[in-house]
């Protein structure tokens, strides 16, 4: 391992984290709120671990994919190790375990909380919990790459560990102007969406922290009711914002470009429509009389679709009191997840074409035992290594779930609540069912637990490989 | 499609039923009983069509892998449908689609029934359900392969669409000698088990029945509380044998061939058994005083563990009360299921070990990105398509789980009940959890969730391929 170049990476990672913190000092500030000091502590210890890190630059400055994946998954570890501090700091959250899971819940845009009331937060430690939305939606070192020049070469390597999806594709030829192209569109998103949420009536606040939670697909609200108080407009926009947020954003790339035939084209969009409408459609037939109005009833069901196929997690009613059918189309949805190439979470969208086209590739096979077949996507050939990394990350993710679901079970509360816990943290969804649902949280957990549960939400945001093999004892043994 | 050649496989099948129809028929005469009738009639019924559809022996004897998997899917299809008329007819089961899924958890040897009394039915039906296992257990066309020689060049494609695992192995060259060791076999370890029940007091009728369930891996009992009042001995009988019959009968050809050491070096073995071990650890370490003395807790976990694994289904204690960690780990094993090659069901070891050995070789790709590393299995290369067929399998697999479950949670019965439930029914294994609990039964699904559950036994003993084949009208259209 080249440690000269993880120790500077992970450097300049501390001095970004100690400039993210300085956001939420300011806000504190504004507030005139007393935690707004614990910010500036934490972004001061953060400065100074980052200048000592990064004090030499190294000469050598290669990095393997491995070593890519490796000081990502450190990294985010790190990261949130060191963004949970001022939680315990302003005694908003005593726990240490409980401050960890809720930094790590920001940083992956899981937005699963440990908190029963976020009412009597700070303001400063509202934005910061949604402002870790923003961060992790579309990824930090990603951040980092479009910045730093230094990082050049070695930024490919880190944003596919760090992107979601089977494949990264560099939208334009120089990694730098792809970062810049993705971070604009993923602002605009978020300018419109404040500016919608402004109009509606919105105060500047909370029209920030939950722009900051929908196009991050994170979930952290400011209201005890997540998004159940707000008016029907609100309701609307923030549901379509976390649509647009779950779709590839090569879409929005060929938007901009005018290649508009290639971006109606692009399976994984339909396919990622073509699931929301059905769901929807299934569910308003289901809840029948269930609300009031047939409006109402078309809203809640859009809205509650569209958080959890994007793994965003905003509520606006109790969903676990859905007739079953209903809850198990939102499972089927949860585990599916959003398209690649986006910030939301789950098995994602081209996984699942890649899959379904390999299983037909197989009865075919069965019934044409000589036959040649080519998998297509986007009526490009999917190479042989991309499905078998998709074959490989569902064997593991499931293995992932029920090893999780079991470790979990030892704190003998029922299957539901497990089962939907470790998929609504692997999927960076936040909510579940029963006592992780919608109007719970998760700090009746005990620390194990919580451990295994902070470990699947990183696990879930870097998909998997990069914290396995952070933990797996072998890669330390054959490679430090 | 060679009409000709499945019109006549399926005539022999149906000759095949009439004589498998005349043992609970015989049985019912030596117990004097009415119901005795209904199986001669239906073995008539059974007679006549076999003669009728196989009067002509077809000229062109060849049959393409496709037709070997649409005739099984369907042969198992119209024996089921038949083998239900009797139960109609002695009137114990009323209604046809209770006696349809009662003969197909038979045939598939799931156990899982719609019958609240199995203690008020006559010895000619209880004899009926348990023998279906005994037949579906090594598998209906495999035992017509070996009888007749005229199916010769078909057998492989016959018994690949029938056999469990993702690879068939011939034993011996010819097929009939290996249907013949197969067969053997099983009928020695039948034999055995019947033996020991009868030496350690049971009467011969319930030992013939019980056998059948445990080596076929079906389930049925002839007491409403399974094996639970059977002596400790009688326990420790079954359960052993159960693990025995979830054993890759390679191993038992070895032994017979006197090669121990590649015997005892099959990697499926050693995780089979690796399993059984510590998931009885586990349990026996989670239930601690659940049960009043150290040797039944032992006894009864080992039961379980063996039957949940092996998808037998048999019950000594309301494993439902478990606390929720044996629970979970209950469903991890029964979603594992047995080794390829046994009776067994559920996804298998050795798709178990291709699948963790494909996704460690992703991980070496990580690190090695040039590496060519192959996947081996008891030192033979498993090739690039076994690899690629069951990373179909377990795509398809969970695709099935999750569209069944979405369909009968039409019913709203709760999550864990819908789930169970079809995981029990897909891995052929008879109980789940809650509504469908090792003390209650399948009755209460409405017809349409009955419908899902059968499609479901019949695609996990055929391995979905087959069924799924069966079903899919782009195949119907193209190739019929």
């Amino acid at each position: 391992m080249n440690y000269g170049v993880i120790i500077y990476i992970l450097g300049l990672l501390m001095k970004a984290e100690a400039a993210f913190l300085m956001c939420p000092f300011v806000v504190g500030l504004i507030y005139r709120e007393n935690t707004a000091w614990s910010y500036l502590i934490t972004a001061a210890i953060c400065l100074a671990l980052g200048i000592v890190m990064s004090w030499r630059k190294p000469k050598k400055g290669g990095l393997y994919l491995k070593e890519g994946y490796f000081v990502v998954a450190l990294g985010w570890l790190i990261m949130s190790m060191l963004g949970a501090l001022p939680f315990i700091m302003t005694g908003e959250i005593p726990k240490y375990i409980d401050a960890l899971f809720e930094t790590v819940s920001g940083y992956t845009t899981t937005g699963a909380t440990i908190l029963a009331d976020v009412e009597v937060l700070t303001h400063a430690t509202l934005f910061w919990r949604s402002f870790l939305h923003l961060l992790g939606g579309m990824g930090v070192f990603v951040f980092l790459s479009g910045l730093l020049p230094m990082l050049g070469g070695n930024s490919v390597n880190l944003m596919k560990a760090e992107s979601t999806g089977p494949s990264v594709d560099k939208l334009v030829p120089r990694i730098k102007d792809t970062v810049r192209i993705l971070y604009s569109v993923y602002l605009m998103m978020g300018l419109t969406e404040v500016l919608l949420l402004l109009i509606f009536g919105m105060d500047l606040f909370s029209s920030l922290t939950l722009t900051f939670g929908t196009i991050g697909t994170g979930g952290f609200g400011v209201l005890n009711s997540s998004i159940g108080s707000y008016s029907p407009a609100v309701q609307w926009t923030i549901g379509i914002f976390m649509l647009l947020s779950g779709m590839n954003y090569s879409l929005y790339f060929l938007l901009l470009r005018r290649k508009f035939k290639q971006a109606f084209g692009m399976e994984e969009i339909r396919l990622y429509l073509s699931i929301t409408f059905v769901a929807c459609a299934l569910i308003v037939l289901n809840l029948g009389r269930f609300y009031s109005t047939f409006g109402e009833t078309v809203r809640q069901t859009f809205f509650q679709v569209s958080s959890l196929l994007t793994s965003t997690g905003y509520a606006t009613t109790d969903f676990d009191l859905w007739p079953e059918f209903s809850k198990t189309i939102l499972i089927v949805v949860m585990i599916i997840g959003a398209c690649a190439g986006s910030t939301g979470g789950g098995i994602k969208m081209s996984r699942l074409l890649i899959l379904f086209k390999a299983a037909r590739k197989q009865n075919q096979i069965f019934i044409h035992p000589r036959a040649v077949k080519k998998i297509k996507m986007d009526n490009n050939v999917v190479d042989h290594d991309a499905v078998r990394a998709t074959n490989a990350y569902i064997s593991l993710f499931f293995a992932v779930l029920f090893i999780s679901v079991l470790l979990i079970s030892l704190d003998e509360h029922d299957f539901m609540t497990n089962f939907t816990a470790v998929v609504a943290t692997l999927n960076n969804m936040g909510p579940g069912f029963n006592l992780v649902g919608p109007t719970c949280n998760y700090s009746f957990f005990s620390v194990g637990s919580k451990i295994v549960l902070i470990f699947d939400m990183l696990a879930g945001r870097l998909e998997l490989f990069p914290m396995l093999l952070l933990i797996m004892p072998r890669s330390w043994r054959r490679y430090l």
